[in-house]
């Protein structure tokens, strides 16, 4: 563990200021190539990916976004060069989603003109920052911002605020006085990221050290803030944290690209059994390993056009500020995050075990892949709350439908289907199983938008029923798991659509061919697995639900036709992919191995 | 690793020679008791609990399963008291699950009386040899035995059979002449095991270091077998190695109970979010929480029941010998041990992230437990191709079904269902919905059984059918998603009916209710996840199918208000467990964990 943060940190400085990359800069002007450089990175060690975005966008972006220019001009060029390494500190012992619940206070000090950082309990310990356990030299640190008032109280709670707290000396990295710093120790992956539990006793640190952008403090002790509530300060906030969710999208989406790769190469490699008298045949050849390989590379593609488009929306809210635009990008990002990570997780388990114990060897990265990314899931928003914050948003929008208003581009597709789909499914369509019939992306997106559209129908109806007597959280607790499979179910639509549009927007023909190929396997593996919402409501009938499943099946053995094409076209060196099963000359990779081993 | 590997051999030994522990003497004489040792050790730690299951079941188990008495006079009391450590070689680098592809050989010199052991090319380097990188002085060889001939050829292969190498000096423990070990280096998890390769280049052992059970050479040369074909004897060859799998799979169920336990406490004690103006609550009161645990605890409780029976059908069968027994526990441990290592693994995933950040500490076990399990799923038999076995033996039955012969004491409940469940499903009952009626045992067992059967019949013509143009292969890999279905289908049947006879013979009232509760909500799940396949033949109404769904999320919820007791009738000691968020005394959690950390 130590070396590996050792070598994460001079892996870093090597690329800042020896190869001269420099992701400051990028998540200030380029995000679409900071989030590159992320995934390139963490695509050959995930520490060093993770350990960059905390310095650069978390510590970095919490200055840029939530601070104002004299923070720009204090720190920019430190945090850029790497000699100011900061953290970023949120979570706490106890609280990590609930991050209005923070009990960490600052308490203004108006004789000092200073803020008092103050632990009150174990439960308010910092807990998980990154670069603090070692490396750190600031602390971007979330507190409750207590204003001194003249009644009984005393004190007056202005709400979640963020300020730069120096954590150790610059020059002698020394722990700086009130300040407890203890390593969190090793975790499940990502070893090579430094983390800390903090706690702070009266710590004093300038007034000019709050993030000041949607609140500020004078020196007479007076609170102003652009925004009306805390509610809304809270929201502006959180909101400006949303580029790390893109970042851990497409970072996932990344390591799904080395997993597939390494799992089908290897499963073309490899022979084991065959017909009687015969030579022994690839075990991709086996329906059972099509059937767990080749949706999931479906879906690889599907995300990596979903994470484009989702990154190129973000470097126009960047630009444009676009109301309309924000609420896309927040929506998305957190609902993208959410379900791409928790696929990635599972694909990741599912990719060891199809290489079976070739697999489980620590040296072709399945073990490494999983346990980094694992908290993926967790991390940057937990991907249980993040999908409601979708289902919230729906539900939102929902309601604007029937009062005339407007809705976010993303659920543009609402606007036409809500009227259709409040009516029963059609007897005649539910019947049609032409292949053309289910290859037809209009029947497609029909059938995920259905879904999404009586998922969010029946859940409102449900949500209203239950608040009368349980009240809204109580409501809501009843509906929880109807509203995930919203959120999941919207994502979906929303991932088909743009992999519909990337597909007929391709300029090559016989690409396009196989990316169409791809992409109705994605759809129609979707609809097969959620056939018992679809049978239920009689969207499709038995015998085209069969169809939909043997399609799929034929569908998986014709993508595995072109499975090598497919992640060779994700273009990993095999320095990057790095596991001896998954060389890009299968021929080698056996007697990589061999050599590996000491052979 | 290599402080790993010496502390799990010092442990073996402490075990053995001071504790008095004699596994040994269990996997001879008491399964039952070898089980409980080898689940107690590995629910500490996992490489132990496989350090011991290699030296004693695999290489012990060999000498006693496959040698004769000569064998068991020479080895009994080294491998006992561990001087005569031992390694298991049989899986090569190209052959895994095709064990009779196997490749190493083993040639028959009359002259000097020896067979000559060879690796014939890089494929069949003997791989990851557990015990073989460090301490094994011993190994059981799975070789091809060559005869030599008078004609052409010169040789003629009889199959493969199994041959003590001795690879290590007893003295010195070097390495023997002709042998070649590297070390496979390090695994995703299981690191205290110390995995080898190893080549042979004519290794020449005595005639009598073959394990002659079921053939042996004369030494005059000539073969002879109590069974009469290459096939009978690689099955009775295999068959003794049984006992792994009966192992494995209730180490399986020991593992998810400490995850289950670790988890859910830690979800009572977590609290994040509640109604506005009140305390939070705990996440286990959210019903996406009670989602991902509660039919996990059911299932666990499940596995546990189904274990146990099989251990005692184990146990039964090396006393008795009886044929029925003897079919009846391969194929039940093949299908238990596939499906509840599938279902454990899965879960460690679903536990770590529903403990979110400190899920993610490495001292609160789930990413070891999950890394350790992770090859539980490939080795003593890939999952996929033990599913293919149960479906096979299914298949076998069926036909024999219809042949008037009988079918094995797990498949019992075709006899009665084959002829009933071929009918359409009963309109009538089909539309029944009231809690009564989903929560008889009646209706459970049918749902779960019509499902069996209708698959079992389904795929019998499926494969006849396409058998005619593709051959057997070709038919049988066109259907297999289907036969894995099935085989999943039948291995629930028979769990789902050991878990109602325990309900049922459980003496004491209230404990009874309880574990009727936990029953009703691993039925139901099931049946509410398969709801498409149910839906898909009107097994069930679109009606039914809802109160199944609300029924589920109701005992879920009735599941959650007893958890903690169902836990902790686990009755696994703070010292096993040891995660800090896990421990029984939930007040104490946070405070070990702070400590842990340095605060």
């Amino acid at each position: 563990m130590d070396e590996h943060r050792e070598l994460c940190m001079r892996q870093l400085l090597g690329l800042v200021r020896e190869a001269g990359i420099r992701p400051f800069g990028y998540v200030a002007d380029d995000p679409a190539k900071y989030f590159a450089v992320v995934e390139a990175v963490g695509s050959v060690d995930m520490s060093l990916g993770i350990k960059m975005g905390v310095q650069y966008s978390l510590w970095g972006g919490s200055v840029l976004n939530l601070g104002t220019k004299k923070h720009r001009d204090k720190y920019y060029e430190g945090i850029d060069n790497l000699e100011y390494t900061g953290c970023f500190a949120m979570t706490e012992l106890h609280h990590g989603s609930n991050v209005q619940g923070l009990q960490t206070v600052a308490t203004f000090d108006p004789i000092t003109d200073e803020f008092i950082i103050d632990t009150p309990n174990d439960g308010a310990i910092k807990w998980w920052i990154g670069n603090a356990a070692v490396h750190g030299k600031f602390a971007t640190v979330f507190a409750k911002l207590m204003m001194p008032t003249h009644d009984a109280k005393g004190v007056s709670d202005m709400g979640v605020h963020a300020f730069i707290v120096p954590i150790r000396d610059l020059k002698t990295h020394q722990t700086l006085p009130g300040i407890e710093i203890h390593d969190c120790g090793h975790k499940v992956g990502l070893n090579g990221v430094d983390n800390g539990a903090l706690r702070f006793r009266s710590v004093r640190i300038p007034r000019d050290n709050l993030l000041n952008r949607f609140g500020d403090v004078s020196r007479d002790g007076k609170y102003s803030s652009p925004l009306p509530s805390i509610n809304k300060r809270f929201a502006a906030t959180l909101g400006e944290l949303v580029g790390g969710r893109v970042g851990l999208a497409s970072s996932s989406v990344g390591v799904l690209k080395i997993a597939a790769t390494i799992a089908i190469r290897y499963s073309l490699l490899r022979h084991q059994f065959g017909p009687a008298n015969q030579p022994e045949v690839s075990i991709l050849d086996y329906q059972s390993h099509q059937h767990k390989l080749m949706p999931m590379l479906a879906s690889t593609y599907a995300f990596h056009f979903c994470t484009l488009y989702l990154v190129e929306k973000y470097s126009e809210m960047k630009k444009s500020h676009d109301e309309e635009v924000v609420g896309d990008v927040h929506a998305l990002s957190a609902g993208l995050k959410a379900y791409v990570t928790s696929y990635t997780a599972k694909s990741l388990s599912i990719c060891r075990e199809s290489c079976g114990g070739h697999g489980y060897a620590a040296v072709n990265r399945f073990g490494s892949l999983r346990n980094d990314h694992d908290i993926f899931q967790t991390f940057e928003g937990d991907n249980t709350v993040l999908l409601q914050q979708v289902a919230g948003d729906l539900l939102k929008q929902y309601q604007q439908k029937f009062k005339g208003g407007t809705l976010a581009v993303t659920w543009n597709y609402l606007r036409e289907s809500m009227n259709s789909y409040l009516s029963q499914p059609n007897p005649v369509t539910a019947r049609w199983q032409s292949e053309e019939h289910l290859r037809d992306p209009n029947f497609q997106l029909d059938a995920f938008r259905y879904r999404t559209s009586r998922l969010l129908q029946s859940v409102a109806v449900r949500l209203r029923k239950h608040s009368k007597n349980l009240g809204s959280f109580g409501a809501w607790n009843r509906c929880l798991n109807h509203l995930l499979t919203l959120a999941e179910s919207h994502i979906e639509s929303v991932i088909l659509a743009k992999f519909i549009e990337s597909v007929q927007s391709c300029p090559d023909p016989s690409t396009r061919a196989a990316l169409k190929l791809v992409c109705d396997l994605y759809a129609l593996d979707r609809i097969w697995n959620d056939k018992g919402t679809y049978r239920n409501v009689d969207y499709v009938a038995p015998n085209k639900a069969k169809a939909i499943h043997k399609l799929t099946e034929y569908l998986s053995f014709q993508v595995r036709n072109v499975a090598k094409e497919l992640v060779d076209a994700f273009d990993l060196p095999d320095e990057v992919t790095r596991a001896p099963i998954g060389m890009q000359s299968t021929a080698e990779a056996y007697s990589q191995y061999t050599q590996y081993v000491g052979f």
